[in-house]
Formats: C-alpha cells, structure tokens, sequence
C-alpha cells in the first residue's frame, strides 16, 4: 500500500520541451458577458493547449465604459479590429445585424469566425456557410447550441456517428430553470421567472426564450448539422412555457413525469420527406434520460441506426461556460482544416409530427369523471392510457390524462369539443415516449 | 397547417455537386467480429461522407474460413496488407502481440492507425505515441472507451474544456449487464454472467471483465487523455463485481441506489500530485447520473473547472456500434491532420482515493443492531450515515451502512474488527457521492 502523499516515483518527462510559441490573435467583436469572459480566460492556458490566445482588439460600442476586463485593445471600428492581425474573428456581438455583415466582412478577409450566435446561424446560416466555403475559411460555432457541452464538432466530424434518426433535446437553460423552479417551489410562472431574472439566468427581455423562439433557433442549427437540411425556425411548431402551471406539473409528477421545455425532430435520415419537429413544453415520463436535466443544465439525446441512444448532457448557457467552448474553438479554427461545419444543406419542410399528448382538464365543479372525459376524447379518435388527479389544491378540480399518439389537429379538436360539452378549460401538451 | 404529405414547397439543391471521389483505401488486420462489422458497414457511405471507404486487404489467420463478408481480399501476411496501398490501417486484432508489432510497422511505413484496442493503448500508448509523432502520423482510436459515444476525440482537440479535475464512468459494458440483470432478475452473479455469455456480452473467459482489469485499462487511457499523465493500469485499485451478491442489491437499493461497475480518477488538475483512482463495484445513489445507465450501456461525467458536471451516455460496445466510431475514425485519420490524440504521458502515481462507504454485514442470528454496528465501526473512526436492512430473505440477516469519506485502510480495519467482535461476513464496497 502505498501512501498518499509519497513522492511519484516515476514522474518521466517524455513531452518534448517546446520554445514558447507565438499567441494566437483573436479579434474579438464585441465585449459584454460572453466577450468579457473570452478575453478574461484567454490569459490561461490549460496544460494541454499549444499556444497561448492573445486579444489582438475588442471592438465595443462604448470604450469609455469601465471594464471588468483591462489590458485588451478597444477599439468602435470593426475595420480596427480585421486591421489587427488576427488569426481568428470571435463574434461575440449576439443578433443579427451587425453581427452579419462583420461576420460576412471577415470571411471575405480569409479569417476563420468562432461564433456562439445561435440567431444569426438559424438565420444566416446558408449565406455564411456558402461565403466560408468559397473563401476556404473555417467557422466554428460549438458554443450556439448547449454552450457547455462540446458535440456539435464531434458529429460535424463524423458521419457515420452523426446519420441520426432523431433529436430529443433540453437547449433552453432560462426556461428549463423557470420549470424547475415552478416543480420544486410549487410556485407560478411570474415568480420564477422573475427568480430567474434576478440570477442572471433570464434576459430583462425574456420573450426569446420563454417563447420558445430561442429553442427553435437551436433545433433549426441541430437539423441543419444532423441531417444537412434547412427549415426556417419560424416553420417548425413552437409553444413557450407560458401556459404551465403547478397543477400541470403536480398532474404530470403523478403520471411518473414533469413538464420540460423540449425540442425534437425525427425523420432526420429521410433525404426528401418532412422533417417533424416541435418546440416546446412537453412532458417527459420519469425514466427519460432528460427527465434529470434540470436548472440550467441542459441535454440532447440522438437516436442512431442501430436503435441505440446517445446523450449528452451538461451546463447550457453562461459567460465562463461559453468563453470555454469558444476557445477551444478558436484553437480548432487557428490550427484546423477549413472543413466547415456549417456546410450549405437542402430546404425542407417542417412538420408537427404526430406524438402522444398530456391533457389536463381543469373543470367547475361538478367535474366530469376521468373516465366520462376518455369517452369523449375516444370520440374524436383520441385514446386515453393513464389518468391521474383530481387535484383540487387551486380550488377548481383538475385532471391530467396521457393519451395515445395522435397529430395535433386531432387532439385540438378532441380538446375543443370536451371544452365545449363539459366547460372545462383544457390543455395539450405533447408527451416524450419512456423509451426514447 | 400544412398537410404532413404534401411535397416540400422549397427544395433547393445548394450542395455543390461533386464528382465521384477516389474512395479511401482500408487495410484491415484482422477480421473477427469487428473487423467483419468493419468491412459490412465500408459498404455503406452516409450522405455526409465525402468519401467512399474500401476495404484494400484484411489479414486474417485462416483464408478458408467461411466468413459472413464477401468481397474482401484476404491475406495472412501482414506485409501484403501494407503492400495494398492502403491511406489508413485498421488494427482489429484485439490484444498486445501481434497487434503492438504491427501497429508500429504501419506507423514506421507512414500510414495512419486506427484501433480499439483498449489493452494495446493502456499497455503501450507511450511506445506508440512516441512513434507516432516521430512519423506525424495520426493514430485514433475513440473506439477503444465506450465504443458508441464519440468524445475522446473531441476533448483531444479541445484543451479548455479537457481541464476537468475528475471522472466518474461506467465503461464495462459486460459488468453492467451483469449487475443489471442480477438487480432486475434478482439472480445470482453466476446466472447473470450465463446469460450475458450466450447473448454474446461477454467473452467466454471474462476474467478481464468481471475483475475489472478491462475498466482498469480504459481508465489509463482516460487519466492520459485529461490529464496528459500515465499510470500502469495494474497500479489501479481494482476490484471486479464477482463479491456482489442479490441481498446487496436490494439492500443498496433500500438506500436509495444501486451498485454499478464504475471507474473513477480525481486530482487530474495538479500536475506533480498523485491521481485518486479505483476500478470497480461501487454504490450509486439513485440521483447520480450513471445510475441510470443499465446493462450495455456505458456512460461518463466530467467535472469541469467552474464545478459544472458533463455526462455522455450510450452505448459502450458491440461490433457494429464498434464500426460506427472506427470508420469515423478512418475518414478523420484519412483527411486529418497528424496532430495525434496519443500524446506523451507524464509518469504518475495512482493511489486510491478517500471515499464514502457502503458496508453490507451479515450474520449468525441473533445478529447486532444497526445501532451496535455504528458504534463498533466508530470505535475506529468510521461514521455510519444512514442505514439499511435487516434483510432476512437469505436466511441470514444483512444489515447495509453507508458510512463518511474515509481511506481503504481505515474501513478495512473498521470492518475486520467488526468481523471479530460480531462473527459477521463483512463487505465494504467504495460509494460515490449524491452530487458528482
């Protein structure tokens, strides 16, 4: 046995000494949360990077603003920034426009982009993709979609890993926090959304995410790498997460599950047919690898050839997380091929695909029973599997039911004629198989 | 609402046509169930591919065997294999000799290698890497830890997020089957192990993977591979799931977990200090990440930097999942860089880490109190927790305790003069913590 603080008996340098090389200079657009963040982790240098990464210039709106961040060159001219020298252009600027044209602008100068923009490359991504293959340069965006967990590269790189049939995924971390919160507190939308605010999680604008807009961005990027098809995130079905309330999430806890704010697209290995995809609350049985994925935290599981399933999980969003993932894309595109992971892809049409459904059905009292509200869902050619409630902690009685798969006009009109003969107020609200 | 069928209205080829390009030459060493699974799915090209992949050569032992693949020349001279212009070699042998020989021959003659052979890199990475750089030529070999889930490769290429300070995994895939089955079977190890073997989990003598010397071997490569440090993997504490009888399964369970076969290694941030590292049966709590990961499913999470935890689940082996990542890997080696993932090592300690405890005690009727137990065990200053049990179902009475973080020595002396006092059979398995 030997004890823990003995001194390495076999410590051996066999890594070649190496002559301190040259930094690698970025410009960087842009200096808010996540620029701040790059430029205050590019004074590190992990054992095993080979280079050291140097700001060359941060381009900002205002360079008399006192900075968490010194020493790096600023600079409101974006033309003072390609001026610089850079080896890589790191889009820190978020939105579309100017983000855009100085993405475009550095392309056309031959420098490789390192982007976390999920809007832009939801977007744009055909323009920069066709621009990046012309000029031969590389772009890297690792940090857009689950910002914390490398694996859009990694299946870029791949194809034979990356011919998936399916993505299920968590890639909105504001809104997997506020659901989160909402189950664990028992408390409402507002107030944990207003939580969220508070700790930075949400922006003072949070439209984008609890809409369900930001998710649909991410899931147009992920379809775009998986299976080299392009939908507008418009197309694809999107429901936020504002309609969720306890009940919903005491209902689905009781059928084994919870609400999570989902995005998925299957028929990704059909060159030509729909791609069904959807954005939004949904409800996820307990044995679901995203069931655990929560706050923050987000997940993506993708369903291979085989029938086999793999999943990724890890932190969402964040500056210091993000800064990680942009900086070691930085190295990629400093050091790589111009092999571009965001290689043009064909249009396709996004359809809501058909799934099974949680339907919770909140009534005056008298309510009507589980099994006289199956009947009238039965005839609209909606099955009822499971029941669970009555819960009537709000004062009105409410009931959840897991129906069999059906499409979404199907259970719209099952779910209007059952408002309409019983006067509950009801809600649909698609349900992740246990198996996927 | 468009209709699911309807033809999609914006089909637009934007892919460059190409023309037909030259496929990628394999030489193949070997061709057993991976090698076979290889050579079918080189068939295949998925639409992301920009190349085709043909098999050039493969060495076999016997050219008369009756094989499933067709269509593939085959030699049983390793020289013919070289000889046949292959861009990339495949090394599909499996253990040290001849596949060290070989691998080095097709290195020294500029080719890169591709292998998943786990005992070859734990036993002679350092040779091999050493070569490979002298050569600059690439070796990969994400197959050879969790043959499913790409992310050697990626954490290879990315230092910033590689800095990870530990790992917990589950990379036996025929272990977990076994404990898998014996939980949800509630069999004997035996059977367990039976029925594994005629599905084809487990090798007829799975001596390497029962007493985890197979777990020991990947978690050198790991420790390498975050932490640029080399340990002998016969200097790994290693213990295999052989001891794990039923009554400790439902015992674990009653505690709220489960017992998985994990590796694991901490201290990979300090560079001189000694690396915490163990291979074997251990005790899951239910909320920990990898208790979820059943039968031949593999899994890893990464404790990064900022204290955020990476996960990444799925399959852990089978030859064709096997041939997903090795051809992956062939296309990469193909048009890769030589920038090779099997660094150099630094020699390193591995000493077993200070964990909590799960402590199963059975005994001769009448046997002692919960109560007792934790008094005899912190008469050596071992902290009983929480506790489990009795479980009289085998006729003699079992008690479980987890017990606080202490050293191996410490709960073995605990245990011995538990054993002493009391006539009980004793067994400490290693327990991972509720949050990593």
């Amino acid at each position: 046995m030997t004890a823990v603080d003995a001194p390495c008996p076999d410590v051996r340098l066999t890594r070649p000494v190496r002559t301190p090389s040259t930094p690698i200079r970025v410009g960087l657009l842009g200096l808010g949360h996540v620029g701040s963040a790059v430029a205050r982790l590019a004074r590190t240098r992990p054992p095993a990077a080979r280079a050291n990464i140097e700001i060359a210039a941060a381009l900002v709106r205002d360079p008399l603003r006192i900075r968490a961040v010194q020493d790096v060159p600023l600079t409101t001219d974006p033309d003072a920034v390609f001026l610089a020298r850079p080896a890589v252009v790191v889009e820190a600027l978020g939105g579309l426009e100017p983000a855009r044209t100085l993405v475009l602008e550095a392309i056309a100068r031959g420098l490789p982009v390192v982007t976390a923009n999920k809007s832009l490359l939801a977007h744009h991504g055909d323009e920069i993709a066709e621009a990046a293959a012309l000029a031969g340069v590389a772009v890297r965006y690792e940090a857009s979609v689950i910002a914390g967990v490398p694996f859009l590269g990694t299946f870029a790189r791949r194809p034979y890993a990356s011919a998936v049939s399916a993505i299920t995924a968590i890639v909105n971390g504001t809104s997997n926090f506020v659901l989160s919160r909402m189950q664990d507190l028992a408390v409402e939308f507002g107030s944990a959304l207003s939580d969220a605010q508070r700790r930075g999680f949400a922006e003072p604008d949070p439209f984008k995410d609890v809409e369900g807009v930001d998710a649909a961005e991410k899931l147009a990027i992920l379809i775009r790498l998986f299976a080299g098809r392009r939908v507008a995130p418009s197309d694809i079905e999107t429901t936020g997460i504002r309609p969720v309330t306890p009940v919903d999430l005491r209902l689905a806890r009781e059928l084994g599950g919870t609400l999570k704010p989902v995005v998925t697209a299957e028929g990704l290995t059909s060159t030509t047919g729909p791609i069904g995809a959807f954005a939004g609350s949904a409800f996820v049985p307990g044995t679901h690898s995203l069931a655990r994925v929560h706050y923050v935290s987000n997940g993506i599981c993708l369903r291979a050839a085989g029938g086999s399933e793999l999943c990724f999980t890890g932190p969402g969003a964040g500056p210091d997380v993000t800064a990680v993932t942009v900086l070691d894309d930085v190295l990629d595109a400093a050091t790589g091929r111009a092999e571009s992971w965001a290689s043009a892809a064909t249009g396709s049409l996004a359809v809501p695909p058909n799934t099974t459904w949680f339907v919770r059905v909140t009534s005056a009292v008298p309510q009507p029973s589980s099994a006289d509200i199956a009947t009238l869902l039965a005839a609209h050619g909606v099955w009822t599997e499971r029941s669970a409630g009555p819960d009537t902690r709000d004062g009105r009685p409410s009931l959840a039911l897991l129906v069999r798969s059906c499409s979404r006009p199907r259970i719209e009109r099952a779910a209007s004629a059952l408002a309409a003969a019983t006067g509950s107020s009801v809600h649909a609200y698609r349900a992740l198989e246990a198996g996927s």
